[in-house]
């Protein structure tokens, strides 16, 4: 479902203030004055316009957003962590058809318009999580666009069955082959990247891999990741998630990995982890490579924090990164943007006439200052009508 | 000016519910049940009881906080964001009082009430910063406390002139002598250190050094301030600010500094700065040293960033240290609390029964919940009155 709206006196990226006219929920035309009564109108006041906010890493079906708080409970590696996880799933009511629309809703509040979610797949909960967020994704989808990512959290090979319920995702209308830890998790780091490549190009669809594994040997994974990509052919189509490697201190291999993504078009995925090395966005940016930026897991069993913004996302990124001016400022915003739009492959995304009115108009003299100031009032267009007002959901959405 | 005041249904630090009596500014009680007609009452509808949030560390007189955007000019090194201040000082009207009140309000709505500050003095301002903020804390006594730190920016013997400006300072009524990168900026450690400390004997006055310097330089510097506060017997009188030093890779010899720094009661102040290292929170704790936190800068020439949000600095804090359980989370809340009133030497500071009634009411089940939830819902009671309601200062205040 899709509107027309008027949008008058905003300011696109900072810039001058324009009126944004939506047809049949694209941009149609961006310009001052001239009155059409006959559509809706919204005031924009003179605020920054900026496309809708993409969240391009979370995992929507395991948040306890909104239940009652509970204390975190897993130890400090990645493996307490998942086997933390599969017993609270089991003990508390995560369940992820209402929690993935709770945390949706969330995002919608704070401007984001898309979503790549991440979905648990494993012997244990089947394709319970891949369904119920499937339901949940139609309930809202003319609010918030969200993509799955069909994900062996518990690992591939390790666990039999799980790449068969994988394949099963994909045919049920996953759109991404998740991937994790060849080396830490599964163990065989060749067999894992084999058999994750191969769904890919069974179902001809896109990869994105958790890659935690750190320093040389997060390295030795993102070269096999590397090869796999330029072999089949799979240029613009693989991410990277975390990709902490790309933080390591042997700067010289790292800037090899990082020219070797960028001619393979593989893209990284950076939450800006402040206790963590992390991918340097300038330098990635520099090189070429794409960035986007996700929350990753908000309020369950892997971490307390997280509220779905992706303006104090970019300001999380902009802090990682020593970022201070308004143009390195704008490389954060980017991956909470632009970044996620080419990793979701989204045509018609952005502020130019033609682009889906997916808008996100918030006080601010420039980008920089929405992120540094991340206002509660936000209002959100998606496909031409205001599904958010002033922070609120709007009931007629 | 102190009140008497009866909150209903708090609990404090996440406990069970109870009333709290306010008595002429105190907490004179705590029980539940009993009515009280003839004083005010507020109603705390179940919420969090915490006392009011400690902003440690922050530059008052050079906030932009209420002016126009202005983009960060200022290049990556720290003698660049120095000049690049005082020349935005001459040609931005950065005007002390005024613009200290605001950061000072904004402190006041995100639940601090106290704040130390530090102020430049050098030969260009002289003492025009002390003074405006003298003003401006003289005007908001009753809503907030304000101790302030005699600050020489710009560098105290590179810039002739200036010890002595600092010993005015001191003589107007700044309480803390400050101090700044004795190797960096003065290029003479020891004859910073021996000025800087022969002040604080001279006024009898504790002192609070800025050490941004890394790793082996800001450990030698720390070895200087830890010899001469034991030579002084200024034990529980000294705080190095950031310590960046202690965050350095070489674990034995920090551990060696933390473990002199403890033995001679030096607190730290950490922002949890995400792009470089920092003291560890939780090996500085358990070592028994006080560790007090600060927004530092906030939309000023040095950051854009920063709200003077004190819960928001221990979400940062512990996203930093990777704090995750609930009692880890505590810790960083702790130093965003009784941290810094023991820096402070606030006596009568916390929820026990004699002290100030200077407390925060928020949502949350805990107090972990708190600090990652970050409600914009507050209320703020300084001396038994109520200053902040649900966000907003009141205009009784």
């Amino acid at each position: 479902m899709t509107s027309d709206l008027l949008i008058r006196n905003v300011r696109p990226m900072g810039g001058p203030a324009t009126d944004v006219l939506v047809r049949s929920g694209r941009i149609a035309a961006m310009s001052a004055g001239g009155a059409e009564p006959s559509i809706p109108v919204l005031d924009g006041a003179g605020e920054l316009l900026l496309p809708g906010l993409i969240e391009a890493h979370t995992h929507l079906d395991k948040t306890m957003w909104g239940m009652p708080w509970k204390p975190h409970a897993a130890g400090p590696r990645l493996i307490d962590k998942i086997e933390t996880e599969r017993r609270q799933r089991r003990e508390l009511d995560i369940e992820p058809e209402r929690q993935s629309g709770r945390q949706a809703l969330q995002s919608l509040r704070m401007g984001s318009t898309h979503i790549r979610t991440h979905i648990d797949v494993d012997t244990e909960v089947g394709l319970s999580g891949i369904e119920g967020v499937m339901r949940m994704r139609e309930r809202y989808r003319d609010r918030i666009h969200v993509e799955i990512v069909a994900f062996p959290q518990s690992g591939l090979l390790v666990r039999p069955g799980t790449l068969e319920l994988m394949r099963e995702a994909m045919r049920l209308g996953a759109e991404v082959v998740g991937g994790l830890d060849p080396n830490a998790i599964d163990r065989d780091p060749k067999g894992h990247l084999d058999a994750i490549f191969g769904l890919a190009q069974e179902f001809g669809r896109p990869v994105d891999i958790h890659l935690h594994e750190p320093a040389e040997l997060g390295g030795f994974a993102m070269e096999l990741i590397i090869e796999r990509t330029r072999a089949l052919g799979m240029q613009g189509r693989v991410v990277v998630s975390h990709a902490f490697c790309l933080g390591m201190s042997d700067r010289d291999y790292a800037r090899s990995l990082i020219d070797q993504l960028a001619r393979e078009r593989i893209a990284v995925m950076t939450t800006g982890a402040p206790s963590r090395p992390v991918p340097p966005v300038r330098e990635c940016a520099e090189a070429g490579l794409v960035v986007c930026a996700g929350s990753d897991g908000i309020r369950d069993s892997w971490s307390p924090y997280g509220n779905a913004d992706m303006l104090e996302r970019a300001m999380l990124i902009g802090l990682r990164n020593n970022f201070r001016e308004d143009e390195e400022i704008a490389l954060a915003l980017n991956a909470c943007t632009r970044g996620g739009a080419t990793v979701m492959a989204l045509a018609d995304y952005g502020l130019e006439v033609g682009c889906a009115a997916d808008l996100l108009i918030v006080p601010g003299e420039v980008p920089a200052e929405a992120v540094v100031s991340r206002p509660a009032k936000r209002t959100v267009v998606k496909g031409g009508r205001i599904v958010v007002r002033d922070g609120e959901v709007t009931t007629a959405a």
